[in-house]
């Protein structure tokens, strides 16, 4: 059977994942289709195929996935209805709308890991800001809004009653607070034929304000038989998902070594940006794969590699200047990904470095050139 | 000083290398425009600013390059007028107009190595294929077309008498027949500062039929000091020149260890896909940050690697049809770009397969599947 480079493929969103997204697809001659409701978004000029649509329209998604064999996403934030409509007309919907739909509020996510016996951190439902007055016995502990949460929004850290004005007046979730030693990620894929592999853990080390990944590890620096728990864990829930495609699983390794679900995201993910350079394929490489159902590839760790994210600079809001590129094209195996966007404000994405290099002494001082030399302003 | 992403680079030519160096130059936000005369060239559908129009056409190429700041190639059959009319209204054409215009002739290419003291095979210029009958005592020779040659197309072996007839009834040169032990490039860049490096020597194994790269090895098996004596032949040349931008150099290793320069090409090359995989910068960044001004990066090996070239299959012409892909999936390390050409015809670049093993017998063997696996049928 020959490779069908004629499969129409199309993309919700066309953000920065469908931007890496895309830089593999062109390597096996498939034309990705994109939709994305911001006309400069950082895949409309790299696509001849670039819809303007609101992603949580019913209409807008169901008109563009109609064109597509395959419709995957790059954010979670999409129409679901839609979905299940063009699934239901055979649309090969991947990662399945049932499984968006139920990662879209983290309460559900939940439940999902309480109801198959995945290990996650206990948790009480609240309904409303009010709930929390109640369960000041559980502080510290961490509030988490159900639905619409992205990139660090949608999550508050409550230490004593002090901090309830800034829990969420909405279904939530108030989560116990884990001490945990580290935060590790796996990334995980399944293709339709039902083949699963993972990438190696990777460890993230997150800002202590911003709650944002400040700069990844790959592969973690943790025991193998931490490392085996983690990658299980990860399998466990993309097998009872029975889903098609790449899942980020965030996890907490607690201080007496439990792996504990943090979150899953459905899609390419902040945490596998290194596997482009680190990795035999990447994690962008690995979604085609698995959604074209092709055989998946070999994710070992080709050199070990470091993460870096590439945030706008506080205090600044505009055009997108980016100081300090020249040193970082100094660095030996230092890449640079910037993600097109024209405008910066502060701690939006803007790109990330990866560093690869065999020496993890090396690894960590280049990381702190990297995070004190380039700067996004405007 | 921040770094421009505002600056316009245009292209002439959109083939396969103007697709890996667009793959590039996404990471750096750099839009590219691209020039070609083929509306459904490789990268057609991948760059907003896409101009059909004739390489070789004065009007065309001035006009497209009237547009831009920075001006590059991705192939030599392009108008040296209108490059050389930009250049003096100060638009930086990368490499420079004189210098593709020297290459674009393989006569004058080669009275530069003389005029240079750069090794190469003795050679005499020939006017008409009626000359080379008074040239019989210089057989076998290689008989090389003076202008238009390309892709092994331009190149005669006349072993004998009895090969004239192959010769070339135009201006040509006929080179001593080089009993060589290997075949070697070396890819060499050079930014407006001076800076210069070069990318670790590789070993091309070409088809002894079709005068076509068969695979190649990065880094080649050569003893230290005949890498050593590569690379600075490479560096001579490259500074004579004073050229800015990435130019492959492709040599012979003699029996008795002599270093010829067999031919140049100022541009990302065949001899250098694989340094996507298995070098710290691919020559596709090398070629952008010298054309920019940027420093160059770290060419070292991250790991070895080979690259097999995926061909048309002989006796297949029409709409191109890839078979074997799940099979290449399946091999570790084996990462495929295919190049977006509709249309396949016998012995055709359509794509090429780089494999990355750190065991040089692995490596061995995994080309040998992917050349006998990967097939493009019409």
């Amino acid at each position: 059977m020959s490779f069908n480079t004629e499969l129409k493929v199309g993309v919700l969103g066309g953000g920065q994942l469908g931007r890496m997204l895309l830089q593999s697809a062109i390597n096996i001659n498939i034309d990705l289709k994109m939709m994305d409701a911001d006309p400069s978004a950082p895949c409309s000029k790299l696509v001849s195929d670039f819809v303007v649509g609101d992603l949580e329209d019913f209409d807008a998604v169901y008109q563009f996935g109609k064109q597509c064999d395959i419709l995957t996403i790059e954010i979670e934030k999409v129409n679901i209805e839609a979905m299940k409509k063009l699934q239901s007309e055979g649309v090969k919907v991947f990662p399945q709308p049932e499984i968006v739909e139920m990662i879209q509020d983290k309460r559900v996510q939940k439940q999902f890991y309480i109801d198959n016996n995945i290990p996650t951190a206990p948790f009480v439902l609240t309904d409303s800001r009010a709930d929390l007055e109640k369960l000041s016995d559980k502080f510290p502990a961490v509030h988490k809004i159900g639905k619409g949460g992205y990139d660090g929004r949608g999550v508050q850290i409550i230490k004593s009653k002090d901090d309830i004005a800034k829990g969420f007046d909405a279904p939530a979730l108030l989560e116990e607070f884990v001490p945990f030693k580290k935060e590790l990620a796996v990334i995980v894929s399944r293709n339709e034929n039902g083949e699963v592999n993972t990438f190696p853990v990777v460890e993230m080390v997150f800002h202590p304000e911003h709650n944002l990944v400040e700069y990844l590890l790959s592969p973690a620096v943790i025991d193998k038989s931490e490392a085996e728990k983690a990658k299980k864990v990860a399998i466990e829930i993309i097998q009872k998902l029975e889903m098609v495609g790449i899942l980020a699983v965030e996890m907490f390794l607690t201080k007496d070594n439990q792996i504990l679900v943090n979150e899953i995201a459905p899609r390419p993910h902040n945490s596998g940006h290194q596997s482009i350079e680190g990795n035999f394929v990447s994690q962008y490489d690995q979604h085609l794969r698995s959604i074209l159902n092709l055989p998946l590839g070999d994710t070992s760790t080709k050199i070990s590699s470091a993460m870096v994210n590439v945030l706008g600079e506080d205090g600044f809001k505009g055009d997108a200047k980016y100081e300090g590129m020249d040193e970082i094209m100094r660095i030996s195996g230092a890449s640079v990904h910037l993600y097109g966007k024209k405008l910066t404000k502060p701690f939006r994405k803007m790109g990330h470095v990866t560093i690869t290099d065999p020496s993890l002494t090396s690894l960590k001082r280049k990381i702190e050139i990297v995070k004190s030399t380039l700067k996004v302003k405007a």
